[in-house]
This record gives structure tokens, sequence and C-alpha cells, in this order.
């Protein structure tokens, strides 16, 4: 059975750019409204996020970190725990300080948690679909240019393990690598020697001879690669029964949907990869309801 | 009848800095696979890319300018034009060029014109649905943070028009600025004074009370808010008798899906806003033949 | 009459990185003068800033936010009013805190609010020739590169509106754009049609025929370009009894003088542009009185 | 006799990035105008920038340098040299390329060169009345926020030599620092011994005892600040009679203006600082026609 | 045996922003002697580079590309290979082109190859010692802040294979996360489930106790740090022998000098860390010859 | 003899950028370890840094404001002073606060503590070697790409005064000037009209001739660079008889080490520029020991 994971939340010295940069792109030259209708006069407000439709949430650390950011004097908090599954109508959030960091942080930090929230919420779905059997969901590299430390995160929050970061921190060797090696035991050997050792190769295979190059090369992760059923058990029994490595990985990736996922995970890979919970997932819609103090 | 518009490419110094920061976000410390097969060896490549799903594209030109900003030697050349629906299986772009700026640039130029594909094409079946109404769809502010420059152009590919793109180009005085100032005369008095004056002012409204005070207070766009159908024609009408302003905007807004929009068209409002091109909508599905050069 | 106006502050999260720019333009690789005095040691000092001739204040916050960037232990608290007429003399405010910070940052706040207070004097002296007259001042795109969002402050302080603040806040159609397009009506009708549907569109015009085209195809704003007088009171007179529009607004444009302004006024304009405030001001001259606690 | 001296232009490494902010500034999210007008459309454009006032001009191969950020194939040439005097109506430029880069790129480009241009014509102007005398002109850390590097220039071109850029490349020990320390002679030995040696150490002086201090305790330069003219003579005397050093300079500070800058200089000095050529000059009146290629 | 590895080089668009901060480091407000020398005027020269001392060679196509960012008109050619043994006096390098180039990046370029030979040299040392054993020298995390992607390099071109480039592409245990979680197997549990499913987790173990609770709990990697040669080699059989897992890397760590090296290596381990070859490395001694071109 | 000098922290708006970008190296997309064991938990940890072998320290204020910069609740308190000699076991600062800042901060903070520590330790010998003298010993433009203003501070508090600090802040003179100029007085004079006036001319010499022509020419410094050391007396004694300027500075340059540096300084020359502390020293072994708070 699969543990109960949290998501983990970067350091903020690492995300405070992000959302500093976001909250510019929504700015620009200064909000036109708000700050030409207080003019500096400090007024407060309190008030609430609610969602308006059934969901996983997402993303509310972000969301308070962003008003931070606004205003010192100014608290959001998160009262729906990530990850949770929210009503309609609910309240998740909830606002007290500044209007002026409010207002002006509201779209920005909505428009975030919805994203996230939204794909949370699909993730949630795959993962409930295997939840009983060992195979784990996971995410791809298929995520919004500027945004991939966010929707993996909502996607570990939906019940996802994450791939590989970036091109950076795993290897992947497809079709293409191959043909310029030659071969896989020539890309494996060739990439082998000259990566960080740490790192382990992951090797995308489509018929059972190059499953049996990848193992017999020493790949650490065999993906089986948009497979009809019967091939990838097939390809399962013989990565499972080779003497040789008992440690490699498997993972199946390609056309997985709500109604093929399950049949893929009870062939026995250990990880299942797709990127619906990101590529086909919508918002998940949530408003603010904010109350000017008097 | 609407005129044929094509979507604005803003100046490359602007697009740069954004592209660049998403290739090194995939990059993060590089690409371990690809960098460590080829070793500075120069191969080259040669390939396309291919819609898996029919849908209408949006966004070549910056996968073109993602492989340049890579290499000078590598080309990627757009072959369906920016809005134009290709079929499933339609050779929609060809690539030319250095090997490693292929596979370093592919993950990133896919993601960005997938995500903007996926708005284009849902947008244009909005559009679609009041192509011989005088009404004009609109965006709004829900954009994923940090893309909206993006969203935005393929919202317009898709046949939209664009609203305001920031908090500062354009006044929306919503039912909390009118709580601050007491009245939606006052509110409009208030900011009119201090803004750049070119900029015009929008007011949210929900009654027809709201309407005649934005209309008596010289708002230059009204926005019918969440309104029946009825009242939404009474306030359509209620604007148009007036002697005030023969140029006052309106924009109806929310609830609008692909089944109501046509109605609320048929009330005889300018403009009608939704998100749901941006909110609503899924990538669609494109992939990269790639073949090494012998 | 003209209601009293306050100059409006973008919020902080848009001005400290220029702030941060400026500081450390003259820092360079540090105050070599200060710091190798102190080395370390805590010093305090007392200090006001002297209005060393009379004029309108401008940016005292900013230069209070500069010396907070550099220490949280000083405070710099702003004893005249943005925008008020200080004599030759005058305490305009008061300094307290670290001797460090109030060394290393008083010649960049100093130099920005001597700017600011110049552009704000000369503002006001000519806003006050017309301040009787319905015809507001308003400025230019005409500043200092980097400083525009301070310059366009201060020159709100003294009493003028701004202009558009950028390329992208509103459209404005010169002779070259017309002759690109062809027409003044085919020039409005491209652009109109792909900006963001709030804009506004301007039109410089030279001659009645150019104002009657402005006007036949919806321009938002007419500017009024180097006209003489008697011209520019038929081209009012031409927009006001026009039906087509009665919220057309009228810019008055070239060789605006504080001789010639009080006259362009009274042609009727709405609005009468003018770089001079901008361009064409000195430095206010301001100095500090530190003294080092014992 | 004083050499000609042409100013000198930092490696584009450092001023690329001034330039791109500062086009950043003015398009903010676009030209609304030019990209909208012309939409991916290559039209090409031919003028000349035109000076409407006579005065020395400054800054022309920085226009030249943000014409090529905008566009590789748009030529911006200087006809008039740096430093020329040029008369009203006289062309100064010439331009031609792509005319979306033209018309982008106008409005920085000629903002620099007529804030540049003013200010080496009133440089010019001061020098003028000390050509004949050996003492030389030379500018103060009075400048622009941001635009230190680029005024400092044209006040070289104008004629003037520069003092420290910043508060980093030389020493200069005022009131605040004596008294921190207790005396001139404590102040200049406790920096002297921590900062890096090739740098140099000025003293402000008000009295001849001060002077003597400096003097005697090795101060590199001596700056007479705000001395009545037979107290800045007894000064210089003073100085040039001791046997301590032969190489001790001498600066002249405070209310220089162009009726006292000849008797400052006939004291004897070698420097005469003024901020005014930066902050009491105005733009140079600059202008670009433009031609549409047809 | 070992294959023979050349190092990777990152792409550009990683590493540009590097050298460029570097150039600008050096160059501070603009490089006064070259600059006031030249004035504009174009002079070429020739040179090369010799080492001045025997060493391995490592860094020269980062050399190139400085040049290259200062100026497109200056060749910098390698003439060593990366990792050769340059003799003293030997030449290594020729440049030609742009004269102020040259002396402009001159320091900057030969500041980084010394700094990066200095590590091939001593890291090749370290490699010479146990080239015929299977055992692989790898570096760690102690890096000269700001320089790991070139200092890793470095010690690739030397001989030394990468160990993790940072805290996020592997997981290293160490007793603090050990205490926290409570024991190795709780903190192997705990940390499995979260992080992305490629990385791999190694233990630092110090007792055989220890590293049965790191192989009986599943850990990629074993480091048997600190440990006394006969411990060590104890452990390497405990691993070598259990049947659980007949992947684990074993590396060996602490106090590992030219002299200990060889009797490490023969216990076994596949790998031996050792950050000496950067902490304990001089800079090669390299000198540029230049001409300027008659 | 020489004054016990106290090195210069710069002020932390200057230094702050590169602390960060440190931890970012590090950090990559996050610390896997440490924040998937923590999870959000508050944990606070208790340590201290050990000496692991003696030498001078350096740079723990620096250390002190990383995990500052990590978190505001964590403290490091330098116990050692700046510069002081510590003994192989020696606590030189302990530590307290969030468990998670203290071990995603160790890394960054000690890898710059051991690369500063070990410059002061190697400079100290320099200076030890000559204390007695009135020679100073003087660093060079040898710098850690990136590092400068770091290792210049080390060098200061291993004792060593810093030499310029860029290109920027001093002229350096070299036969390759020289031969561009046509001779050290064109060069000179060339130089001399167009710098910031307070800096000062080096030259470098290698004749007798040639310090004849920099003296005459009124060089500030005047640099002996590998002359003999009979050579290099004579140069003093020249110098210092000349009647021309009683100010000028003689540095020796070139082949200084511990043994040849004293009597170097015996020839009366003011400065000694080595390299050595910076390009010669090897890290100061130090460590963290850290409890995690029961």
């Amino acid at each position: 059975m699969k543990l109960n994971r949290r998501a983990t939340i970067p350091p903020w010295i690492l995300i405070d750019p992000l959302l500093q940069n976001w909250l510019l792109e929504d700015l620009g030259r200064g909000d036109r409204t708000t700050q030409n209708l207080l003019v500096g006069k400090k007024k407060s407000g309190r008030g609430e996020w609610i969602a308006k439709e059934e969901g996983k949430i997402a993303g509310l650390p972000f969301a308070a970190r962003i008003f931070r950011l606004l205003s010192l004097d100014t608290e959001f908090t998160p009262i729906a725990s990530e990850g949770a599954t929210c009503a309609r109508g609910e309240t998740i959030a909830s606002l007290d300080g500044d209007l002026d960091a409010l207002l002006m942080g509201e779209r920005v930090a909505l428009n975030l948690v919805m994203r996230l929230s939204g794909i949370a919420t699909l993730a949630s779905k795959y993962q409930e679909k295997i939840a009983d059997l060992p195979a784990q969901l996971v995410d791809t590299r298929k995520t919004t240019p500027g945004l991939r430390i966010m929707e993996k995160y909502a996607s570990q929050v939906g019940g996802a393990i994450n791939h590989r970061m970036g091109l950076d921190d795993a290897v992947m060797i497809k079709d293409n690598h191959i043909k310029v090696a030659g071969s896989i035991e020539k890309a494996i050997a060739t990439i082998r020697q000259r990566i960080p050792y740490p790192l382990t190769i992951e090797v995308e295979t489509n018929t059972l001879e190059e499953v049996r190059a990848a193992l017999d090369n020493g790949a650490d992760i065999i993906m089986l690669d948009n497979m009809p059923l019967e091939r990838m058990s097939q390809a399962v029994k013989l990565i499972r029964q080779s003497n040789k490595n008992d440690r490699v990985k498997i993972e199946a990736s390609g056309n997985i949907s709500l109604d093929t996922i399950r049949s893929v995970a009870e062939t026995g890979v250990d990880y299942i990869s797709t990127s619906a919970p990101i590529t086909r997932s919508t918002w998940l819609d949530l408003s603010m309801n904010l109350n000017v103090a008097s």
C-alpha cells in the first residue's frame, strides 16, 4: 500500500523571484485602479477564498507568500490543507490586512492556486484508479514554461511522484540518442562514464529486444513506451526474471488515460508516467470575497 | 462582419528573456543525455512537427526563436500559418540544424506551442458561436503566471480581442473599490483625475441602478457582470438610448459558456469576456519527428 | 475648476529595484571613505534636508525608501508635503539613524529629489498659467531614460496630468503611421481591431482635413499638433459641433511655452501637452545638514 | 594650453544592459501603434536627425547602438562628430533600415542624445570661460540616478574632466568624516591604511587651518570649498609654497557660475568642480525626420 | 581499465551569463587604461598563451568564449587539447583580433584557465595513483562559490568523475538527517517517497551496523566515511556478499591523500571522493604574450 | 611600524546578491535531502564550527549573513575575530536556529570561509616576513572570477593592502600600452587627460631608462617588474633622489616568494605585489558540528 505523502515546498529563496516576477507581470507600471483610489490612505480588508467547484486544493502556501511580498501587514491563512478535497462553496483560506495588497495580489494568487488545484484534482483521479496497486503515478517534463517547479508540486499534491525535474537530474536515452550512438549499448556506455555518478540512466524501449539491450547494459530505469499491454507484460516478466539486476525500475508511458491506467498498472510496472494531469486539466474555479474594513 | 485579424508578435527584445528563462528552467545544470553523448561533436538533424489531434496552431514564431537562441545554425520553419486549423497527422513545421540544439529545445518549444494551440483552439470555438453577430469575444486577466503575453497572443490567434494586459493599462472599478469610495460617482471622479488621461475606466455593474450611475458619471466601458439575460437586455437598451455618451462600450461577463455565449451576444453587448479559452482549454497534442543526419 | 490632486506612489515592489540600482551605481565597489573610517563601528547621525532655493518639493517618499533599503534602523521623515512650495532655507525633512547609511544614501537620495523637485516646480508654473481654465497640462514621453516613472510622478506633483506612460498603454498615430497605412481611416481601422480593446487611439493632426478624418473614423483623442491658434480654434469648433462623438478629447501640442500656454488653453482644448517641465527644468537646490551623534 | 580631448566610450558589454532597460521602459508590453500597424510586414524607412537649436552634440554612438539592439538591419550613422557644435537645422545623423525598429527606438534614442547634448552644451560654456587658463573644469556626483556613466561622458564631451565616478574610486573626506575621526589627521590616517593603495584622498577644507592640516597629513587633493576668493588665493599660495608635497592637487568648489568661474580659475587652482552643466542644463532640442521607403 | 573520457561543455546559454558577470567584475566602470589610450581607434593584436609551469590544461573553450563576448572580430584558438599535459614554455593557445578586447579580456580569461588547470593538474595526480584499479576518483561539493560548474568541469578534465552537482540531483543522508528521522530506515523511507523517483539515495556510514542498515533499506550508494582500512574492507565484503542488491555503489570518503588513495582503492570500493583537487590545488602559471599589430 | 588594520566589510546591498547566487548554485531545484525529510516541520539545531588545522580565520561575517538570508530565526555567531589565528580544534563560531537553514547553508558558508581563511593564512605568512620593514604587501587582479571582492577582503584580513580592485579604479600602463602609444611619455599624456582626475597612473618598468621616463612624465606609481635586486635598488635610489616628485610610490612585482620577499623589501620599495596568497593558497580545513535540538 502506498504511504500518505505530503508535497514539499522548496525554500523561499528559490521561489520568491518567481512570485515577484508574476506580480510585476500583472502590475506593469502599477495598479491604476487601486492606487489611484487609495492614494496612500491605509485601508484594511478582510475576506476569504471560496471554492466554486469541488476539487483538490494545491498552492495555498504560495498564495500566502504572494501577499506577504506585497505587505508585511497582510496575512493569508490557509484553511484547507494542501491536497484536501473541498466542496463547492467551502472556504479554503482567510485574508486580513492592507486593502491595497489584497487587491493587488488577488489575481496572481488566485490564478496560481486555480491552476495548481486543477492539476492536483486531475492527478488524484488518475492516482485513485491505481491506489491499491503497487504502481505509482508519475509526471513528465510536459509542463507550462516557467511553471515547472509549481506544476510538479501540484502533481505531487495530487498523489503523483515526480519524474526528473529537467534535463539535468537524470539521463533519458531516446531513439535519436540511440541512433547517434549506434546502439543502446554504446549510448549507455558513452554517457555513463561522463555523468555525475549518482545520476540514473533511463532508456526508452519499444520492443523486447530493446528491453533486453537496456537490461544487459545496465540501464537503471527501463521505459516501456507505447507498448501494447501484452508486450508490456512480457517486458515486465523479462526484466523481473533477469538475474542481472534486481533493482531496475520499470516505467510505462504513452496513451495513458483514466480508462487505461489500471490495466497498465496490472502488468506489474513500477511507475506509470503521463502528462495528462498537467496538459489535460482545467483550472479549479475559486473566488475571493473581500470586505473593506469599516 | 468581423475582419480577419492577425495576431501581433511583440518585439524580440521583450520576448527573448522569457524564452531564455524557459530554456534554463529545463536545462538546469545542462542536458546530461545529449551533451554527454555528443561531447562537442557536431551532428545535424532534420525533422518535423506533427499535429496529433485537430486544432488551431498558435506559437510557431516563438518556437522558431527558441531554437535560434540555442543555435544560429538551426532553422525552424513554420509550415502552418498562425491560426490555421490543422488536421491530425498534418506537418506544421520543419526543422533543420544542430542536433544538440534540436534536442535541447524540443521540450520547451513543444510545451509552449501545445499550450498556446490549445488556447487558440478553444477560443476559436467560442468565437465561431458569435461570428455573425457584432459582439466580440474578449479574454481576461485569468492567465497562467508568467505566461500572460503568450496566452493573450494565443487568445488573439483564436479570434478573441485582448482585454487589458494588466493592472496598468486600463481602470476596472469593482465592488470593493466602490465601497472604499462610497459610490460609483466618487470612485470614477477620484480615479479619473489621477490616471494617465488616455486610459479608459470600466465599471463593473450588477443592477440597472449601477449601470445608470456608471453611465451618468462617464464610465468608458460598462461591464454587465453576471446579469440574467433579461436584465442585460434592459441594460443595453438603457445605455444605447442615453444621449450622454454615444461611445460607451458594453461588456458582458460571468458564466459564459459555449452554450450561453450566443444568447448573450444577442442582447447587443459589444464585448463578451470569458476566461474559458485560457482556463478551460487543454493542450493540443503535437510531437516532433527527428532524424539524425547520416 | 480643477480638483486638488495628490500624486500616486506606485507599489514598492515596482520601485525598489530602481532604487537599489541607483545605490549600486553610486557605491560601485563600496564607499571607500565612510566604510574605511567606521569599519563596522556603529555611529548614529541626525540631520535635516534644507531647501536652498524656493520651489515645489517632490520625491521625499522615495528618499525615505532609499535610506530604508540601506538600513532598517534609519528613519527619513518628510516634513514638507509632496507638492508644497518651500522657501529658501526651509527644512523639508529630518533624518535619524545609522551614520553610514546616512552618508552612503545621501547623494542618491538628494540627486533624485532635486531632479524631481525641479520638474514639479516648473510644471506648477505652467499649470498656474491655466489654473482657472478647463484645459489641463499633460506631459509627454520625453523623459530621462530609466527615470520615467519618477519624472511622470514629479510632473503630477507639479499639477500636470500624465499622458501615456509608454508605447503600450495607448495608441498614437503619427504621420509615418498614416503613410504606411495609406490614410488615417486605414490606420485607425487596422490598429483598432488588434489592440486590447480598452485602449484609446490618439491621432496627430496638422490640418482641418486630418482633424475631420480622425473624427470621422473614431479617434478617441485628436492631437492638434503645432497648429496656429486660429486653426486650432477652428479645429476645436469642428470637433465640438460634430454629432459623431461627444466624447472625443482634444490635445494641443507643439511650441508650448509659459508665454503661449494660456492662449492655447483659451482655444478650448481639453489638454495641453508639453515636455518643458521635464526637458527645460533645472534641479532644485537642496542640501543635507548632518551631525554625528555624540 | 589644454589638449583637445576626445571622450571615451565604455565597452558595450557595460552599456548594453542600460540601453536595453531603457528600451523596455518605453516599450512596456509592446508598441501598440507600430506593431499593430505593421503586424510583421517588413517596411523600411530612411531619415535623419535634425538639430532644432544650436548646441554641442553628445551621445550619437549610443543612439546608433540603441537601433542596433532593436534590429541588425538598421543603421544609424552619426554625421556630426561628438562635441561638434551644430547649427539650428543641421543634420546630425542619418538612419536607414527597418521601419519598426526606427519607430520603436526613436524616442529613447532622442531622449538620451537630447539630454546628453544639453549637458555638453552647457559644460562647454563653462569650459570656454577658462580655456586659456590652466584650471580644468570638473564635474561632480550630482548626476541623474541611473545615468551617471552617460552624463559624465557628456560632461567630458563638453570639455570637462571627470571627477570620481562613485564612492569607490577615490576618497573624499568631508566635515562629518572629520568629526567622526576627531581630526583631519586621524581621518586620513585611518582611511589611508585600509583603502586600495592606488586610490587618492581628497579633503574638503573651509579654512586655512584645515588646508594646512590636509597638507601636513598627506592629502592628495585639497578641496577649497566655498571659500571667498581671497582666502582661496591664500590657500593656493600656502599649498604651492609647501615643500611637503609638490604634487598635491587643488580643487575649488562651491558657487561656481558662468560669472564667477574665471576669477576662481585665476586664483591658480588646478580644478574647478561644478554640478551646473548637469543640474542646470536643459535638453538640446532635436527631432527625427523619417520617410517610409516606397 | 578505465575509458578515456572527454569532459563536457555545458550549453553556452548556461555559461554566458557567468562569463559576462566575470568580465563586468573586472571592468567595473570600464578599463581606464586601454579605452583611454585607444579611444575608439581600432588596433589589432596577435599573441599567444604560454604555460609557465608543467601541468594539465583545462578551460580553453571558456577563454575562447570570453574574448568572443567582447568582440566578434577576435579569435582565441586553443592549441593544447583539454586535459593535455603541457611543458613549461609550451604555447597553449593563440590570439588574434581587436587589441582592446584582447587587453580587456586577458586577466579574466587567464584567471579562469589558471584556476581550472591547477585543478585538472592535481586531479590527474590522484587519478594516476589508481589508474589501473577499478576505483574511480570523484569530487565533492567543496567548490568555490559561484564556480562549481567550472571546477567540476576541470575535475573531469583531470580524470575525476563528478559527484552530485548540488543539493538537488541526488540525496545524501548524513548523521543529522538520521537523528531527525530516528533511524536510517526511517530516513530512507521518508525521503524515498517524496523525491523525483529517478534520483538516487546515498547514505553516509561510519560503522558496519550502519552499512547493514543502509543496505537493508535500499540505499543506492553507501558512503564509507572516514573508516579505517580494515573496516572499509569488511564493509565492502558485507555489501558485495549481500543478495539484497547487486547494484549498490560503494564510495570511500575522508582523509584521502596522494599517499593513502591507492590503499583505499585496493579495498574494492567503486568510488573515492575527495575535495583535494579543488581545495588543495594551486593555480597553474600561464601568461599571455601579446604584440600590437604594426 | 605598520598599524594594526581591520578589514572592511562592504555594504550588504552589494554583497547580498553574491551570497544569494551562491546559495542558489548549491540548491539548484532544492535540497532533496533536508526538505523531503522535514517537509515543513520546524526543527531547530545548534552547533559550532571547528578549525581542523591551524590558520587565520577570514569571512565569518559573510557566513553569518548567508544563514540570515535563509532564515531570520537563525543566528551564526562568530567566536574568532577576523584575522585571529586559530589552533587546530578550536571553535570559531556557534550556530543556533532552524535546522533546515543550518543544513542548507552549511556547505556554501563553509566553502567561502575555508577559501578566504586559506588566503588570509598565506597572506599573513608573506606579511610577517616583512613586518618590521616599511614595505607593504599588496595583492593583484589574479583572483577567482566572481570572487574578487571576497578574496581581496581575505587578503586584507591576512595583512595585505589591496591593489586596484579592477580595470577602473587606477591606470596601469604595461608594455603593450606603451607600444600603442609610442612611448611612456605619450602613453601617460594621452591617458592622463581623459581619466577621472583623482585616479592615479602606474607604469610598469623593466629598465632604469623606463623608470626615468615614468618618473619624468608624472607617473604616480612606478612598478619595478621582475627586476634583479641590484637594479631594483638602483631604481629606488633614482626615484628617491629625484626632485621631480617626492610622492611617487614604488611597487616591486614578479617572482615574489616567501624566500625572496624580505630581500625585495630591503631594497626600499613601498609596496610588494604578489598573487601568491590568492593563487598559491589552499583551503583552511573547517568543519561544522551540528546537533538536532531534542
